[in-house]
């Protein structure tokens, strides 16, 4: 376990160390963002550097690769998809900031390349997951203690639920701290399965437990680079991670749940994010349904209690709560 | 795993479905705080209603006797000395809190009296722990996977531990949601540890697995009355826990760790509670040795934050932080 405790370490120093240089170097770049004009009274946060995510991303990388157990043959399995799916997801959200950076607007990529680029990642990652033997084709059902086979129809669904995980995570990142904070407290849980899957005994048929150790190893760097980033995106915040962030941390999040085979755990772990991207759905398809009726006073859905006079900080803290809750029953549901 | 899953739902609804009745009950009996004259600029805070501790006390009473596993014949040597300390040690608080709401001024219960109060209970729990065949005086040391016997010592030191744990929950607790927050997570990291110790069977020789799964299920119902509490606590408080609140955090936190015989687990879970006395007492004696000078420009600690400048809210992300890394540190460490 010292393995863990040292990629925890070294992934939270590298978030605080790199930040202070990061901001500063983003600020001499004049890549602040552009505050979209729609929002909820935010103009005070024009300029404010975007693509802090680097700076965990720098942390995830270093401490995952250092403290993973080399000397097991199958580590790559795990430690390859893990880094593809997250790295590959954030360089989508990296070519979007950059273009909204440089061109100083607030659309990046279209919409279309942006999907296109999360398609390409999630169906090669799906393709992957169903021919890896460490993985195939059955999902764990928790709470059930049995497991579900999808057969082919795996690669289509796993690949929605990652692209679905991508944009949830990209949609929740619009309020100082909330995504940072949520993904903090969301990928100590999965580090806290992984280290179950690895010692209990009865658990062993879920995940070998050599790639739980790698898979936590992962997700402890992603709990430390989330605190570490903090420290610059809390209230009122220094960086925003933007979407080279947010995607980074989406893509994390639905990696590790498809190598463990436990994607339905998102759904406790990573509610907050999905509850996101629900509340825009539900109020698109309403107004279209109804020609111009909202559900919401905005959404996604924190803007909406924003709306409704909570704070910023009230509502991280709400969210925090939620998901703390939420993944103490996901960490109970697989016992 | 039902029976913790359930406990935890019904101490966070009983949290917030009796926390706005509680309130209004409090303000009408005129159970405002008055506050400390010396401290940063909190006068706004006045007439807060305190106690809202007792809400965290019905939901940790009600869950952790619903949901405990009754069948087990030594359930009651770990449900009573829990409840007994928790609820003992809210007593002296709750006293505190009663005597300055009716007397309506700053000081409550002499210093002496407190101390009094806190003695009895922590001799009490300590005689108890050292004569009870499930804990004795051996205590785990984490990290290196052995014990060690304190033998007749262990009653003076674990008699001072309890004290001091329980003073500094009750000297953290000066911000806004902080010592909440900072309990939401330890006593859900506790949780997991009492989990770990119940399914991995290198750790059976720590604790009975019985015992460790009612601990459990009093630390994740502790857990989720903080997360209900923090409905109400959090920044702008509609009201604070009180010394009632902090002293039953302090005393379920110090019960937990010593049934478990992980007492030096403390250290890591509620290092900034520590934090905040040890820097009371720092100041204290270098004030003293120097004939008037100070380390901090308040303390304790987190008051020297505020008046650096960070809000109430950067305080309590930042006290979070710490506690999670460290959390999960000490998770790793017991493996």
């Amino acid at each position: 376990m010292i393995r863990m405790t040292g990629a925890l370490l070294l992934s939270l120093a590298i978030a605080l160390f790199t930040g202070p240089k990061l901001i500063k170097f983003l600020k001499k770049l004049h890549f602040g963002q552009t505050i979209y004009e729609l929002g909820p009274a935010h103009q005070q946060k024009q300029g404010t550097p975007v693509m802090g995510g680097l700076m965990m991303a720098a942390g995830i990388v270093a401490a995952s690769l250092l403290f993973h157990p080399a000397k097991w043959s199958g580590a790559w399995d795990y430690i390859f998809p893990l880094l593809a799916v997250s790295l590959l997801s954030m360089a989508v959200g990296f070519a979007d900031d950059y273009i909204k950076a440089v061109k100083k607007r607030h659309e990046g990529l279209s919409p279309w390349q942006k999907i296109a680029g999360q398609v390409v990642v999630a169906v090669g990652f799906s393709v992957y997951c169903y021919f890896s033997p460490a993985v195939g084709s059955r999902i764990r059902i928790p709470f059930f203690d049995t497991e579900w086979d999808l057969g082919i129809f795996y690669i289509p669904l796993m690949s929605l639920l990652t692209i679905f995980i991508v944009n949830s995570s990209n949609l929740q990142d619009g309020l100082d701290g909330l995504l940072s904070t949520v993904t903090a407290v969301g990928a100590s849980a999965w580090t806290v399965i992984c280290v179950m899957l690895m010692l209990v005994p009865a658990l062993a048929s879920v995940t070998d437990p050599d790639g739980a150790q790698v898979t936590g190893t992962f997700m402890i760097s992603v709990a430390g680079a989330c605190v570490g980033f903090l420290r610059y995106n809390r209230y009122p915040a220094k960086t925003f991670m933007g979407d080279t962030g947010s995607m980074l941390l989406g893509g994390a999040m639905a990696a590790c749940a498809m190598l463990l085979r436990l994607p339905i755990l998102l759904l406790f772990i990573f509610f907050t994010p999905i509850m996101s991207s629900v509340s825009v759905i539900l109020q698109r398809y309403y107004f279209k349904l109804t020609h111009g009726k909202r559900i919401f006073l905005m959404s996604p859905i924190h803007h909406h209690f924003e709306k409704k006079g909570y704070s910023e900080t009230q509502i991280v803290s709400m969210y925090a709560g939620i998901t703390l809750v939420l993944s103490l029953i996901a960490i109970l549901s697989i016992c």
